[in-house]
């Protein structure tokens, strides 16, 4: 096989992601999000934010890693950020990944693993900021939504601040500052118990 | 307003491109695509391609095009690409377009306006390139769909070979190549009359 027809059936293969569902719903829809949508998202947000990144970054490493971050979810399906760092879930979305990169070019493959790697170890300055821009619609969606998915999955406020404080503040300080301020007004105002 | 929160405000504003439907369905599902999973899609697409490129292009380039080349549907909506390019349905893009990027603080404003620009006109080999994998998904759709789309809307074999051969072979000649091939066999076949 050539490797321009394996790279247009990687393009078919990962359309997979679109009829992946997630937790929350898009502002203003009844629907929930899906993460291919999701991901278009948090690349553009991620590119409209660099300036507030706590350390510089290369914000096309950046852009690239969130095109190709949720990709293991086809094999392994999303799972609610409260209870989706497992071991297990993680073993079943790197398999995934695995699967689906193969379809490419060995090189291509290679590189693509590696740079959803640095993701999910979130130890570079890039992968601190992707995966703080990763959390930011999910909770505009919840304060846009009563708390729609914080309700009904009975998530704790404590775990909603605990969590997204550590992910959000390594990647950017002032975003979760931003973010903070949303949230205490939201257990004011009930949305987060 | 500060910057952050004009920037929030963005990013909840195109939430709203998830809900502007396409005219073609993702391989496997009976819904039509919107535009926010489709620009993740061409994003992807552009990276892994771009050693196809017709000429050298900046790949980061390409991919923030990509990225926000879609937004002017929100006020325009989508128009079917074999009858979209008129004078009325640019001027309603420029003004959504417009619009939207208000909602940023004036510096990134101006700048992704110019990054739309760019996109439009097709002039640079980034947007030559960019505007030729814009092509590629729904023509797959269409393949994998027994060419719903195009019969859908009655979209002579002849109109779909003369725009996506110049739009597709201005950015790459060797994945027009592929395409072609894949259009021929849909004509024996009977997908597209």
């Amino acid at each position: 096989m050539n490797e321009i027809t394996q790279i247009l059936n990687f393009i078919v293969e990962v359309e997979k992601l679109k009829s992946v569902i997630r937790k929350t719903r898009p502002v203003g829809l009844r629907r929930y999000e899906n993460s291919a949508e999701h991901s278009w998202h948090v690349c553009l947000s991620s590119l409209i934010l660099k300036d507030y990144a706590n350390d510089p970054v290369d914000i096309n490493q950046v852009i690239k890693m969130l095109l190709i971050h949720d990709l293991g979810e086809i094999d392994a399906d999303d799972k609610i950020i409260y209870s989706s760092e497992t071991v297990e879930n993680k073993l079943n979305e790197e398999s995934g990944i695995r699967r689906i990169f193969a379809i490419l070019p060995q090189g291509q493959a290679d590189q693509y693993l590696s740079l959803w790697h640095e993701f999910e170890a979130g130890e570079t300055p890039e992968s601190k900021y992707a995966r703080a821009i990763d959390r930011v619609p999910p909770l505009l969606h919840n304060l846009h939504d009563n708390g729609h998915s914080w309700k009904k999955h009975n998530i704790p406020k404590e775990k909603v601040f605990s969590l997204n404080r550590r992910r959000i503040s390594e990647g950017s300080h002032q975003l979760w500052d931003a973010i903070e301020v949303r949230l205490i007004k939201a257990v004011k105002d009930g949305l987060l118990n």
